[in-house]
């Protein structure tokens, strides 16, 4: 398989759906809908949506079923990057290659932004009859034993001298359970069987701290291009802990090619509609090599 | 039935159940916790959550069933003061006589334990395997087409000068939605029969704006204690519109009351199980007295 036109066709269908999720009250003020669709149409890689359907598809399900959940999850990671990029947190500018939200909209309407993305996405899922333990798992995902749990950490951290085991329960909540949630989702939405469960929970773990690895190493040596940020090597400047710095380049680069083989090993019980979950993996880790 | 003791009573029983929910991963940082607990047990009137239990009580149903969703609405309510009082929306330093959330933690935390409490709040509606069309209503009315709409409008309104349609869009917004969400979600924990929930929805839009009405007169007229704010009068010295510097003192009066005796006659099809919800809307606008 082709996994470049795999992902850029998912992402396409996102991108659609996502666009028509967005019905407000009329009511709605404009400026706050403008802010929205400012960062939800930036054009992100959508790994999480597509994450969630490759996983509902490798279980037999239907891309049609998974649609709200994966747009859900797009609005999730939109709402934490406005949050994270705002002055109180680590104040950057710029933003896959545009000014941040708050710089556009001012800091009180991205918090409002953030906010209102956060609500709609479980607006979304609960309109469209997700099941509850789908809901509950992205909650989880989302907030203080979550995402938001782990920003709350890299807040502290800012400054201090961090150990690799201080790292990883960072990216562990951080990025981690969120990217889970998203895989175990999406197999959920097939009535996926235990088995298969247990092994795409394991493929999440992996996958979602490889990915980790593979964007501190971006930040370290991608060009402004590819990371969209100001410049590179902005995570030093802040002196926030990452894997480079910590392992070394290389041993990074090793971890996160093991961490996909252990993926892609966990996926054994699935046949070849399990392979766009292998690329997927295997893509993750060599954007960075 | 005595107004005071009932409200006191159901008080208690949800920052019972709140403290309870509040059981996050042992892998959340405990200084996230404590900026959620902080401004959580601060010991607000938990009238959201009361009216839900009300609600649900006059359909018939059973206070038990209607307390998640009574506490996820506290959580939601609870989020949005710590957002509104940031230095980039109200900027105030005192809430409920205490200092600010952010005065406390710092603006990063801030906004990261109101974000923790609107994901969990939602997580614990999922949990306890809330009915798609009740999170629904919730989380329409905390969206960009209600709470977080409002606040939105309040923000673009600030130094301007407003009218009363303007004003009362704003509230209808920023107050209206979650409290007649509240009142009707816990009727919809009951089962409620259409001609109950139609009542109910007309009784939350009457209550949710006389509430904010008197707030307004509170606000001009209370002492400190009472607002529990900096200041008497801090509205109108952001310049910030309302109801008594639009219409008047004793016209914002009149149409409180005129409002209670609306949300009142819309019970008509309740017997003495709707006393509560009476005594309730009375109690909201005799503050203001």
């Amino acid at each position: 398989m082709n996994i470049k036109s795999y992902l850029e066709k998912k992402r396409e269908r996102v991108n659609r759906a996502l666009a028509g999720y967005l019905d407000f009250s009329p009511e709605t003020p404009p400026r706050l809908k403008e802010a929205i669709q400012y960062s939800l149409e930036a054009g992100g890689k959508r790994i999480r949506s597509i994450l969630a359907m490759a996983s509902c598809e490798a279980c037999g399900g239907e891309e049609e079923k998974v649609l709200p959940v994966a747009c859900a999850l797009e609005m999730i990671h939109t709402f934490s990057l406005i949050h994270d990029d705002l002055p109180a947190m680590d104040n950057d500018d710029l933003r896959r290659g545009r000014p941040t939200n708050h710089k556009v909209f001012g800091d009180g309407m991205a918090v409002l932004a953030g906010d209102g993305l956060l609500a709609h996405a479980f607006w979304l899922l609960a309109k469209t009859g997700t099941p509850a333990e789908v809901m509950e798992a992205i909650a989880w995902g989302t907030g203080p034993s979550g995402m938001v749990g782990g920003q709350a950490l890299d807040l502290q951290a800012e400054g201090k001298k961090l150990n690799i085991q201080d790292l990883e329960r960072i990216h562990r909540l951080k990025t981690g359970r969120l990217i889970a949630a998203s895989v175990t989702s999406g197999a959920r939405m097939a009535n996926a069987a235990p088995g298969q469960l247990e092994g795409l929970q394991k493929y999440g773990q992996a996958v979602g701290l490889a990915f980790q690895i593979a964007d501190d190493i971006l930040n370290v040596e991608g060009s402004p291009k590819e990371t969209g940020k100001q410049k590179t090597g902005s995570d030093q400047k802040r002196s926030k802990a990452a894997y480079p710095g910590l392992l070394g380049l290389e041993p990074s680069r090793t971890k996160a090619n093991r961490l996909v083989e252990e993926a892609i090993a966990s996926l054994s019980i699935f046949d070849d509609r399990g392979d766009p979950l292998r690329e997927i993996a295997r893509f993750i880790v060599a954007r960075s090599h």
